[in-house]
């Protein structure tokens, strides 16, 4: 047994396998970490061979990230157990459903010493309603500190390694560290703070604010009017935090996971970028925005409903964006707020159906940001 | 003679005529407000008549903002004198050269109790290089105060009167009032803030990083690294307010005047929104965002300098992102930070030829964004 730090990816889609390009990559480059790095892999048979075989082969994930090489050290693992048992940083990114399971199946088997990192977007839904934050969901069910990573980071162009940044939330400065060098590439450009919950929630509620987007882009308001919608949308993600998660910093909202996801999200595109892969890769990617703006501006165009277009447009999955926003929205009328979040409340009231998509504007033009008092 | 505020406009270009809608409206609206609002309009002859005639009998400036009607209280005036004389609001937007000429023709002529907003975008060239404020060179040579109206506002958008927000700084609250309600309509959103200086340099900064934009743009280098680039922009904005004119907030930043201008700088369309417009409307815009994006693109995809692509894409007129990139290394020289502000350095090396293109990301990897150092 070394002193090493042996790290453990909990998930293997299309995001987990990017980034599993770049930890491998550094695990083998850095003395401080143990070479190998496993990679929970959910079983699946792929022209009658297993995955993990084929995986640990070919090195390969043909299935969520067909033509890119994942490094050696990269080893699939089929039982999370054996994956995670060893680790002492648990990068999880599996589709946030999945957090609870894994929870019940991991808890007492890992490291007590073990930290988490979670790379999954979206909020979990809390008993009674509202939301729970993912990172905090692992913490309870696995009594581990679990930091967060979010930024700009569509899967397929860090898969081909192309220049972005990404923030890390984590409170632990020695923590930190490690976890900067586990991930710090020449292309991929790591910035650490401490605002950990401020990082999360941005990861989430952008995907509402790209759903504002795409009503503005379905009908063709140009492009002063979306950078007004992104800005105000920016804004409620500021006042949310301080409202529900007090204490964050606004220069949080200035790194990679703010304002950079944001527009990212906003103006990237899904047909764009994602267009090399397979139909299955986008269903199974981590990184909902540009689908959210692209069925927000299908759902104005086309008078259909949300559900009609999950099913004809993402294959019958559910967009983040709408659920996001109903969760945010239960958590606003618990507190009497909606009408200081008309962005957030106008989006949900529209995906909804109460309020038709052309009555957007009307529920900004008195947005408490342009009422201002002069004494 | 009545206690109301009366109104001038100091230019009528397309960005001029497209707020003189707004402005006529409101002051006739307004009691505050002297109905009669006076536009200083260049003279020119149109097919044998003078533009001022065909404003003031037509009420549209068919030249600069052809197919809008302004509000017939509009007085187009060819002499600024006249124009200017008995007016408490100077609103000043011409061309950034032509300020110290107007200056000489007003000081003096003007009420000394009148106040200035700038709506133009860039730097004056300080004597001895480097660069001042334009609206420290209103106050200058005018002995009045200024302040500024900055914001993701494309001059046609707001012709058309699509929803878009604007901030202006001003100091003094009470003007601040007078100014917002001048300004305010159910499609223009002000925000006021105090922090003038701010607000007036993210308006000319924001196209040295459109410049940026563009060079990814040409590279193909995808959605991750624009919004880096973006992002990175943003960061050197805000530390070179700090270093040169501190005391600034960073709240500012998320105004429309930082994060949602920069955003339609560096993704809104130049050939999109503007196609609508002739080619002399493109060419006499305030917004140079859009084309300082696209000419940067063309830079890079076609290997020819910018001055040459001047020639061919703008008719010889002269972007305003390197310009202003070579003002503001003249400054950083000057302090010695080059070093700090690594994305600006190397935009001004890029455009000048020093570096190629393809080096800018190089130039990025080691940005003290990058450098963080855990004790």
């Amino acid at each position: 047994m070394s002193d090493k730090v042996r790290v453990c990816i909990v998930g293997s889609g299309n995001w987990g396998s990017a980034i599993a390009k770049i930890v491998g990559v550094n695990a083998k480059r850095l003395d401080t970490f143990e070479d190998r790095v496993t990679m929970y892999v959910y079983e699946e048979m792929i022209d009658g061979k297993k995955l993990t075989e084929i995986i640990n082969t070919t090195h390969e994930n043909v299935k969520y990230l067909p033509g890119h090489k994942l490094p050696e050290n990269i080893i699939a693992v089929p039982d999370v157990v054996d994956a995670a048992k060893d680790a002492d940083i648990l990068i999880f990114v599996v589709p946030h459903q999945f957090i609870r399971g894994l929870g019940t199946q991991l808890l007492g088997k890992i490291k007590p010493t073990a930290v988490g990192l979670s790379l999954i977007k979206g909020f979990d839904v809390a008993e009674g309603g509202g939301m729970e934050l993912i990172s905090h969901l692992i913490t309870k069910h696995l009594k581990i500190p679990c930091s967060v990573l979010m930024g700009a980071n569509l899967a397929g162009e860090v898969a081909e390694e192309k220049f972005c940044e990404t923030t890390i939330g984590c409170r632990d400065m020695k923590i930190a560290k490690t976890l900067r060098d586990l991930f710090q590439s020449p292309n991929f450009r790591v910035v650490v703070v401490d605002d950990v919950d401020a990082v999360e929630i941005c990861g989430a509620l952008k995907n509402i604010v790209a759903c504002g987007a795409g009503f503005v882009d379905g009908m063709g308001l140009g492009d002063n009017t979306k950078a007004a919608v992104i800005r105000l949308g920016l804004m409620e993600m500021i006042k949310f935090v301080d409202v529900f998660y007090p204490g964050s910093k606004l220069s949080t909202f200035f790194e990679s996971c703010g304002v950079a996801d944001l527009i990212t999200t906003c103006y990237g595109a899904f047909f764009g970028s994602c267009a090399m892969s397979s139909n299955v890769l986008i269903l199974f990617s981590q990184h909902t925005g540009g689908r959210n703006r692209k069925v927000s501006e299908a759902f104005v165009k086309t008078g259909k409903t949300i559900k009609q277009l999950e099913d004809e447009m993402l294959n019958g999955q559910k967009l983040q964006g709408p659920i996001t926003a109903e969760e945010v929205n239960f958590m606003l009328k618990s507190k009497g707020m909606e009408d200081k979040f008309p962005l957030f409340t106008a989006i949900h009231r529209i995906c909804t159906g109460q309020v038709k998509p052309q009555g957007f504007l009307d529920c900004l033009r008195n947005h408490p940001e342009h009422m201002q008092t002069f004494s």
